[in-house]
Order: structure tokens, then sequence, then C-alpha cells
């Protein structure tokens, strides 16, 4: 069974009643419920004010993907915390699924090592995200596109390494276009950025929203193997052959 | 005319005889003498000892591509530099040549987001380096392989995100494989990690490798266009559409 | 339960005592044991001197996942044959892994558009695939790399397209390297390359290379999801927004 | 000096009294006039209704990069022409530029394996291409962002094997998004794919779409270097190493 952890900030939600009447059980709460019930995985959530931000090393050694929303408090996340999950990710092959404006989350700025800026606007307005990865797994029960009918707008240039693979692209109303479905291996882990979502927004009520993070988490689960020799740190070897 | 910086950490010439007969002027000397003589760059260098190490503001703001060659004091590069470097590249283009054992350098880790982490093996063996990318201008001039008779081994895994293109895969006497030719793109800059060099091998006048780093180099350089909006960082912008 | 078909030219098995020894229900009978017995999957072969060479509309459409190997009558399949394969690969997203010697078949050729040519020699060497996607589930189970001791030699350079996801790298004894796993995104089909494999060696019988082929044809099997408007034809489409 | 030849299928404008008035010297007449007045290339034409489409052995001989515009007769160009140009490109490194309805061509969808359809709509509507990739050479020059005012749509899900190298994103204000500046290398050749262009709209006088061809034939131009022994061929070799 797949082990999911939902970290959410949690700080919109308990400040802004508008948020906690889309969310009352927080943006995390409302995954997890979709996630417990429609696929069936074992699914915890933890958020920043927690010790630890709920991220202690026996949470993530029993989580197979974790799942990141964060916003406001970006700085407010522990360097320590930060490099245990990188780590994770990395040796031991954790899966990540960064959402929305995760995309400026200490963690995701760390594996992909650019800026990870975009263009952006809270005007409300349709987003429509184009399938142009048919074969893959993260698009399965997903037609051609679908639709989002109010949303925050994120354009290009969106600051990040070409994806390994490229799910979904973006179109919005008032003229920008996203790299919103973004693929990247880094190390033994797999690591999924999903651009939709946003506070003020119903969006992780949303079937088709939900129905992705449900195939991207399976998407990203690790694959059982033994762990690369040469993943945490440089190894000094014996030839395999001999040299003369 | 392209303005090359030579960045080396320069202490094996200094503390070791038997490093600097092979490299009288130093790894920096000998490479941008290639540089300055074979293909009429600018060319300038900078050592680790220097104040700044010898990047300062004015010398990365007249640095087209920059070539960075460390091994032993990695931790001694200050962060401040390493931020300056990055930024640079990201945001203005100045492209990145890494050699060797500059794969575990501050700069090629903050860029990658991986560990960088390898199998090595110092035995002066055999090394062959295979061109999979015969349509790159990085491999003008070069036939179908290249070989180095006397090196240290690189081995896989070796940690990075899949490079944007693979250029050279390299073959070891001891029974290793090696992708040692990797270009990646990172915001408005490019980057090449080249595998062959060694302070202790005379690597660095060999006429391939040469040749090699001269072509990357050219590769590299800063392409001429506006800077994008959100590169220094994200911008709340209005619509070029009608929103309704 | 996943539908694999695997396609074996089955000429070398039938006219050289050699090779009939090594396998005597043919290189797709040893295949097909091991995928029923160890995978579980519904297996059904076909060969080139059947009817349609086995591959009957009626066949073709409860295959999730073809597998393909030939060598010495490429040219006798036919291109209907050809087409059909490659139409359902597209348009319906069944899968293909191709082996070894398959690097020349029709419909690799025409999925790929390039000459898919290499350098070979038959001496019977050391191969030692090294993995350098050590997230990709088509490792699942295997180590750092495993060894072949007695094998055909492919080197490169190998005319392919840069592949999607390259999985493992060659080492071969007399001082070649090959990409010898490679994946491959084409429409709505996943293709894998897969270089281990000759009639002279008893290769299908290695469990390493079994356990590869099996986890290969769980990433191929085909998502599911409605077929793209656009796979089978161009389409003139009305706006899905006001144009003025 | 980069020597462009430009196949241009050359009926509409013969034909159609209305796209002869925006294109009186042929689609491939404004392209010549812009390659050799702005960029000082050598510029040859060629066309469907010459001998051998024009593109004659020696033609071939002298070009490093071929642009290739065709709509209604893709089907008449003869098969033999096609190998010819997809021998030179494979094995010698021609570059080509396919503009616009060439994505039916045969020559691409040969290169490329794959359908290569689309959605499209003639309704003269507003396009915007937007820059992901700002550090690659065919962008010199250009802004975060171009528009073209009236122009044909194309939409996704567009069947091409995913670019080596995406640049160019376009919106469409239908509602639809493109991938409207791709690259593909292939054998020695390098091939970039550019969406604008139709013959009823005057694209091809366009600054930015002009200047994006001229930087994409530059980025096209063949390297020099020895033709890889594998391309024309599978070849038989010796080992480079002892082999016990």
């Amino acid at each position: 069974m797949i082990r999911v952890t939902i970290w959410n900030e949690y700080l919109h939600e308990k400040r802004n009643p508008e948020v906690a009447e889309i969310y009352p059980e927080g943006i995390h709460g409302a995954i997890a419920k979709y996630l417990r019930s429609q696929q069936g995985f074992e699914v915890r959530t933890a958020t920043l004010e927690e010790p630890e931000h709920g991220l202690t090393d026996e949470v993530l050694s029993r989580t197979d993907v974790l799942i990141w929303w964060g916003h406001m408090a970006h700085d407010k996340v522990s360097n320590a915390v930060v490099d245990k999950v990188h780590q994770r990710i990395i040796e031991e092959g954790m899966g990540l699924i960064v959402l929305h404006s995760g995309h400026y989350s200490k963690i995701f700025r760390r594996l992909l090592g650019t800026t990870c800026s975009l263009r952006w606007r809270e005007a409300g307005e349709r987003e429509r995200l184009w399938v142009v990865a048919p074969s893959h797994p993260i698009v399965e029960g997903i037609g051609d596109y679908f639709e989002i009918e109010h949303t925050e707008m994120y354009g290009e240039y969106f600051d990040i390494p070409s994806p390994d693979e490229l799910v979904f692209i973006s179109w919005f109303k008032g003229g920008e276009v996203f790299r919103s479905g973004c693929c990247f291996n880094r190390g033994r882990g797999r690591i999924f950025y999903f651009r939709p979502g946003h506070e003020t927004f119903p969006i992780y009520h949303d079937p088709n929203v939900l129905k992705v993070i449900g195939n991207a988490a399976r998407w990203a689960t690790p694959v059982q193997r033994p762990k690369p020799a040469t993943l945490s740190l440089a190894i000094n070897v014996k030839p395999l052959e001999k040299l003369s």
C-alpha cells in the first residue's frame, strides 16, 4: 500500500475565514480525504507549526511520497528539515509532488537549482490544461484537456530546468501559457510539479485535479532495488577487470 | 570576441612538485595558453587564494564563459562568491564549463541539485571517450572517439540530473562507463561538464581535450537578448487579453 | 492482467542445431516461460512464418505489449503488418519491447526515423550493463550493474534519437560502450529497446535479462484514457473561447 | 558562408490571386530576400514543379540548411527525393527547418516516426509565442514573447516525439496551446520545426518570424567533423582491447 504524507503550510486556513470556508479541514485535509477514500492510500498529514514541521525521521521513514503545499512562509521551513527531505528523495527514492505556490519552496529550489520564478496574476480567470504526453501514467483517465473555471494565473518564463517529461501545458484566458505538469528525476527520487491550486479557489475539490495527484503519487512511488553505492558519497573502487 | 575566465583552485601545483612539473604555469595557465593562441579568445585567470577568489564583480561582468577546476578545497570557496556566480549564470547567461573533480564544487552542486557523487579510482588506466551526439557543436573536429592513455577513472552511477544533451560516454579499462560530456541549460546559462583531467596526468596538454574545451566555450557563450522579466523575481502582471 | 505477445523471427532455431540446443522452444518460448511462470502475464507468441506473421488484427487487439526479436529476415516482414503494428502503438498505446538485433527491424526504424545502425563484433566477450537511471521502474530489483559473461558486442555510435530516458549503458571488454536500455515515447505508445541477446548465446535464460524484460512490459502497458482526438488525423475544430 | 536552400511547394501562389498578392515572388521569395539581404547567407530556392523538385544531387550537395514549406501537395513529392533528403540530413548533417503546414510533409514524418497530426482552425485569430528556452541561440534578439495578430491556429495534442529542446509555446485566442518551436537531433542533422506561417496571412513578412528562421539556420548548420563510421551501415569491427 502506498504511504503518502501531505505537508501543508496550514496558515491561510487558520487566519483567513474565506480560505477556512473552502478548506474547513485544511488543504491537506481535502487532499487526504480523496487519497484515502478514492485511492486507498495510507495517508498522513504534517504541517508547519508542528514540531519539526511534522516531518520527523520516523514520519519520513514511513513515507513513500511526500506532497508539498506552501505559500506565505517558505522561509519558516527549517534548513535541517529541508536537508533531511532532500536526502530522503535523492538517496532513498521518496517521491515528491510539489503543488502550485510550492514552486518557491526551499526543497523545490534546492532540487532544481534554478530560481523557479514565474509570472502571476490573481484574477480568477479560466485555465485549460492540455495533455502533451498521451502515454504518461499521470494522465490516466484524463481526456485531451481539462478546465479550471476560476484560478490564479502562472505564466512563462518559468525558470526551471527542462522537465524530464512535460505532461501538461496550461492556457490562460489572459494570454499566457505555462508548463503546468512537469516530471523530474533526481537521484533515486521522482518529482512532479503540478500547477493548479490556490488557497482562495476550491481547486483541491476538483475531480480532475485530484485524479492527477493520485496518479502522480503512484508514478512517484519508489522502485524497490539496492541503494546505489555512490549516492551518499564518492567511493574509491578496485578495478573489475585486469588493468594490464 | 569571446571572453573566458579560467578559475583554478591552484593548490596542487603549489604544493606538489610532481604536479608543478606537469603544469608549471598551473592548470589554468595550460588551458589559457591554448584558448589564447589557438582560439583567439580573450582569456583571464582567477584562483582560490586571490581576494574574492579572483572573481570580483568586475571580472564576472566581463566574463562570457567561466571554466572551473577545483579538487581539494571546494569548501574553501565562499558562499558569497558562489551566489554571485550562480546569479550571473542564471540571470545573465554566463556559460560555465566544469572540469573533472569540479563535479563536487559548490557551484555545480548548487546548479544541479543532486549530490554529483560517483565511483573513482586512481590507477592511470586507459579511457576512451565515445561521441554519442554526432550533430553537436562541442564535437567539432572530433572523430568517433578519442583516447586518453593514462587517467583517473570516474564511474557510474554519477548522481546528476539526466543531461539536456549527452555528448560523450567514457569507457575505462577497469570495467566502468561514465557520462563524461554533459550539457545542461539552467536559466539563461549553459553548462558543460567535461570529465577528463587530473592534476597528476598531463590531460590539459592533450589536443583533443583542449579542442573540446574550446568548442564548449563557443557553445556556452551567452545569446544576446533581453533579460526575461521573471528571472530575478516572480512578477505580478496585468492580463494581455480581456478577461470577460 | 498484462497481455504480452512475443514475436520471434524463429528461423535460426529451425535451421541451426546449435541455436536449437540453446532454445529448444525458440527464443520466444524461453521468454514466454519466464513471463508466464514468474510474472503471471497472459502470454501469446507469434512467428514470421505464420499467416500474417501471427499478428492478425485479433491478436493485436488483445496485446498490451509486443516483444520483438528478429535478425536475418527483417525484410521478409510485410509492410502491411508493420503499418498495423505502428498504428496500434501510436494510436492505441500498445507497448513495444525491441530486443537486440531488432534494432534493424522495420518497425523500430519506422518509429525512430533514423538508420538505427551501430558497430558490432561476435567474439563472446564480457558485457557489463550499468544503471544510469536509478529511479526508473525498469531497474526494479537490479543492482548498480549486472554482467553477461559471453555476448556479441554492440558499440556506439548507435544512430537513434536521444532516448526519452536512458536506463542502461554497456561496457564491453573489447573497448566499446553502448546505450543498451533506451525508453522512447511515441504517440500513445511506449517503446523500450534492450540490447542483450543473441541466438548463439543463452542470454534469454539469464535472470537479470529476464527480470528487465518483465519490468519493461509493466512499464510499457498502455494507460487507460480516451484516445486523443488528433491521433488518427488532423481535426478542424471550433474555438473554445470567443474570438472577439 | 551558410548555404541555404528554400523549398516551396509553390502552388497556392500560382493558383490563388489572394496569396499571390501577399507573396508576389512566392513564399520562398519572401524568405530568400530576408536571408540574403539581412543575414548574408548564400540562398537558393527550389519548388515542386521543377525537375526532381529542384533538389538535384548537385543542389543538395551545396546545401547546408534546407527550409521546407508545403501544404496541399505533400503526396506529390517523390519518395526518391525524400530518400535523398533524409540521407543527406542523417549522414551528412544537412540542417532542416520545417515551416507550418510542413508538419505533414513526407520528410518530417519520416524523420520523426509519428503521425505529426494536430488540431487546426482558420479563423485569423491572435497567436502569442512564449519563449521557454531563454539560453537557446534560436531566440537571439527575441523578448519574452512575440505576437502574430492574425493567423491560423494549430493546437495540441501535436503527435511528435518529445522535442530534444522545446523553444516556443504558443497561446491562441480561441483556447489552445501548441509546441511551436521544436528542436530535434537526428543522426548528424539538426531539425527545427517552426509553426508560424500560412499562405493567406503575411506571416513571412513579420520581422520576428524572419529573425527566428535566420537564427535557426545558423543553429542547424552542420558541424565539421569526420562522418561516423556507423551511419551508412552497421560495421563489423575488431576489438580495440585484448579480449583475454
